[in-house]
């Protein structure tokens, strides 16, 4: 038997995130993070979003070998509509035909549960079928907690500035309207009923832009300790779902550590686990192992399957006069098979099919764009739109049976043809949350792409899109490691922020303004504490001015002190405030006579020099 | 007397760009690079705009004590309108009162020049001025040719394809288009008479975007040494100008190690160096010290002026309510400056006057905007707008002495406020070329603020912005080094690029192309040098797949030999071409009869198991 790995082997990143408090609110314990400002600030803490789970709590017992406690078990079990199986045995082809013993491969999860959860029959446990009853669930409470955030407290300061295309943000999230938008589809709840480790969230057009972070071993590189650590760093700086993109051995192992593990829904793509147990030769795929496949992840708690089912046969040679053909691997797969057997698509044929296994577990389709651009070259082509058309076909019969569904898109797109993508999504789906990877709006910079395609994203994330996939520094060139996952997952952060901002999303300028006070006042600490990446912000600074004085000092590294404009501002604040001359009084004073002004002028100068004088004021 | 760096200390990176050969073109000899492509693309070569100067021509002696050789002296002697005049003696306040012999400061510039240009009595030497004459110029000769690259030779494939919200991109830039753009104020061509060394280059809507890197010592850190890299370093990767904002003392000599070694366009911030002429004290600026240093400056060659002429005293106490006041540093002294002497500006009263000298030397404005909000809070408000209103006037004065101009821009600027500004300046400032900070469109992530802020810059990019000011990683927190020079240039390298793509400026693409092709034909050489980065692009893939064998294999890291989409693709492509089942062909053949179409799907799927079988065709 392979060696289960020691605790020792297995180490994620444990301990608050700098500068913040984990926080659990109301009945329901809704994790947040709370971040206390300098006594001088004057200002309550900024309460913001967090997705680290347990791993930043103090409190918590972490132990990666018993994985994360069952926060929804009751909630799960209290309804009364599922029933205990025995779990599918575990087979070679699972893990690439490694035996029981896992030989030559990476240990077992060492808590077996044998038993898993299943929809009683006739049942459907999907979040969305709850909310067309009426029913509020606890996961929706949760929602509706997490994305209000202190926006209560907050309230007569959130005047609304944005321009959200047609969005419909609420000023205050209510569990009702959580309900509302799972019900009509425009908002998703992953959370398989055997992933009761996850903290329920929502990705929808009307909550806060998402990102998801990809990892996964492939047959040339990583093992399970160092996914399950990614996993964990990734939801430490900000991802709100994690895709499990494994491909060679060991992938039902891989994942089953990952699973038990992750407060964030987990999202993978089944094909890629099928084509491997039938030795990577797509035209040996079929229906029954595919579907063997969705159980068998189902069991263990995937919240959503990337399924390419809009990869038709007939959209296939619209690819063949393309720069870059098919990038998506799953849609490359399903292409193969269909022109190898010249038929349709086994996932199209048989998607009602799978929306019954989807409705017995509730997990949520992330509808693939197999073929999607992957060069600006191909970008809003007859490929693309063609699929598309059928994934909203698809949406349609997925929402029939009461299935959650999220609709993927590109991919490679220049800017001025982004709009589009969005609109045409909308339109085509009726509404049900997109989750773009990017778009990259130029080819020309690998080694970049978290940028390039950050542009993008934030832009699609400001038309209307639920989700962005990130991009490392490293897509198209090699496997991330732990730096530019943290990179890729910040980089997404901000541009989801961004896309926030823009659409006029009420308390997201919040931590903007709190963060820019700070700037104001020379708060270094509070600056570091209140961005996305404190530890960076203040290994930064600590490069040009490593002295801890430097944190309070009032001028820093980049104009020193006598070039120092803030400091300049204030004292002209200061000087306005002693002289009452606000804005309004000064303009008033201006149409007097010329010989007036110029006294009144002269005055202002001879007390401005009396009151100030010197530049550099103490610091207070 | 400081002593003179050793040759050895004054190191700077040359040689050429990995993969990238230096030509020059036609009889200006326009400096440009050639990236040759392996031969199995069986594509030409792809040319590329290049702002790297000798510095990367394996041909040119490079001697950084010595300065670069004056390109352009015969093109400005040959005008017969200069004239030689002493240069204006170097005083102890120019370098912060250090002596003749600079002791405990920088050395001064070995070569002493002693005479510098000035226009003859009554001539004005700016590029406008010729250009109103209906002059072309060589300068606008070589702009024409730089610009094209390689635009006559692809021709035929320049399909137009963008949205360039009202821009006249022509589809071959000829030097009478540059001429007639100069002419009406919509582009400028910084390049003082006394900068014979720089190569000519073009900033305005209907040409490339270009981007901007600021260096300079401050009072806390770095020296000449380090400037004098870095100006190399930034322009090796693509700045099209470099701003020297040195603070504190040797800002004199540390210009003129800058100017003669600048391929490329310098700009400055004159009242950053009259304050220090003046001891820091803001209210003792003078007409007399700032106009005594805007020639000083201009005798050096400096090519463009931000001049902060737009902050006029009623508009300061409209920044008193801001979250973050004055952010910009000659802003607010001149705002210090204002409220002293509760008098108006003298840089907005004597503007006249400081025309008089830019028309002497062609030196160009770079309108700044001490008003631009610091924080998204302050977005698009009073003060910015009232500001840029005056910033407008002054445009016209200075078009009314033929002197060229350029409008500064912000700043911090959520996404959804973008778009006003670029019509905002176009209308207010008669569409002089807007130039641009980012403008970073969220505040919370400092470390990551190049991100930020290239997201805002592609956009304003795209809606006209001609020049784009980068940012680097250190925004906010620090002075950038070296690698945070190349990380920012690199960044707003591809935002400007990603902006001349959806502007559907003629030949962008063409680069993006050749390296998606590559991508798709596995040339990992060929994707590395058509990169922005190559040894980035490189370094990033070795880390995953060191060999140098990975650089040929038809699979990458990411997914491994069966998981490759490039490849299937490749395969069912191949497959189409056999059979002719091009997309028209196959989509065409579809409406036909049941019964026939499943016997036409059967000889197709055996067509393809003959011919194909296996997934993996060996590499060609």
């Amino acid at each position: 038997m392979a060696d289960i790995p020691a605790r020792t082997e297995l180490k994620v990143t444990t301990g608050p995130i700098r500068g913040s408090r984990k926080i659990h609110v109301g009945d329901l314990k809704v994790a947040m993070r709370e971040i206390d400002l300098e006594p001088s600030a004057n200002e309550p803490a900024v309460r913001v979003y967090d997705t680290s789970g347990p791993y930043t709590d103090p409190n918590a017992k972490i132990d990666i070998m018993a994985g994360l406690p069952e926060l929804r078990r009751d909630w799960i079990r209290g309804r009364d509509d599922v029933e205990e199986v025995d779990q599918r045995e575990v087979r070679p082809e699972d893990n690439g035909q490694l035996g029981p013993d896992r030989s030559g491969g990476v240990p077992a999860f060492p808590q077996v549960r044998g038993r898993v959860l299943r929809a009683k029959p006739g049942m459907n446990v999907s979040q969305m079928h709850y909310a067309r009853k009426g029913i509020i669930t606890p996961e929706m409470e949760y929602v509706a907690i997490r994305e209000n955030m202190g926006r209560a407290a907050l309230k007569e300061k959130l005047a609304r500035d944005g321009q959200d295309f047609g969005a419909e943000i609420p000023d205050f999230v209510t569990p009702e309207f959580v309900r509302e938008e799972v019900a009509r589809g425009r908002a998703i709840i992953p959370n398989n009923i055997n992933h009761p480790e996850s903290e329920p969230m929502a990705i929808g057009r009307n909550f806060l832009v998402k990102i998801n972070a990809n990892i996964g071993n492939s047959a040339v590189a990583s093992d399970v300790a160092n996914e399950v650590d990614k996993m964990v760093w990734s939801i430490r700086w900000g991802a709100d779902t994690v895709m499990d993109l494994s491909t060679g051995r060991n992938i039902h192992d891989t994942r089953e550590w990952i699973m038990r593990n992750s407060p964030v829904p987990i999202g993978t793509v089944p094909i890629y686990q099928a084509l491997e147990k039938v030795g990577g030769i797509a035209e040996d795929l079929t229906w029954e192992i595919f579907r063997d496949t969705l159980i068998e992840q189902a069991e263990q708690g995937v919240d959503y399957f990337t399924i390419h089912a809009g990869v038709r046969l007939p959209y296939i040679p619209l690819t063949a006069k393309r720069v870059t053909g098919i990038v998506s691997r799953g849609g490359s797969i399903m292409a193969k098979w269909c022109l190898a057997h010249h038929k349709e698509s086994f996932l199209y044929e048989r998607f009602e099919e799978i929306c019954e296994i989807m409705k017995a577990y509730d997990v949520a389709f992330s509808l693939g764009d197999g073929l999607r651009p992957g060069s600006i070259a191909d970008a809003n082509d007859e490929a693309q739109f063609a699929e598309l058309a059928t994934l909203g076909e698809l949406t349609q019969i997925a929402w029939k049976h009461d299935v959650q569904v999220m609709i993927e898109g590109p991919g490679h797109v220049p800017m001025h043809k982004i709009k589009q993508n969005m609109e045409k999504q909308l339109e085509a789906c009726g509404e049900a949350p997109f989750y773009t990877l990017g778009p990259l709006t130029t080819d020309i910079a690998p080694g970049y792409d978290h940028i390039t395609s950050a542009i993008g994203a934030a832009m699609i994330g400001w038309f209307g899109t639920a989700m962005l996939c990130y991009v490392t520094p490293k897509e198209h060139l090699g496997l991330p490691d732990r730096n530019d996952v943290k990179v890729g997952v910040v980089t997404y952060k901000l541009a989801a922020h961004a896309a926030d901002l823009a659409k006029g999303h009420p308390g997201a300028k919040v931590r903007d303004d709190a963060l820019s006070r700070a700037r104001f006042e020379f708060r270094w600490r509070d600056q570091f504490n209140l961005s996305l990446d404190p530890d960076t912000a203040e290994e930064y600074h600590d490069q040009t001015l490593p002295a801890e004085g430097a944190k309070t000092a009032h001028f820093c590294s980049m104009c020193g002190p006598k070039f120092c404009s803030m400091k300049i501002t204030q004292e002209v604040r200061d000087f306005a405030a002693k002289q009452n001359a606000s804005a309004d009084t000064f303009l008033a004073a201006q149409p007097v006579s010329e010989a007036e002004a110029e006294e009144g002028m002269h005055k202002m100068s001879e007390t401005f020099r009396e009151k100030g004088g010197e530049i550099y004021l103490p610091a207070e």
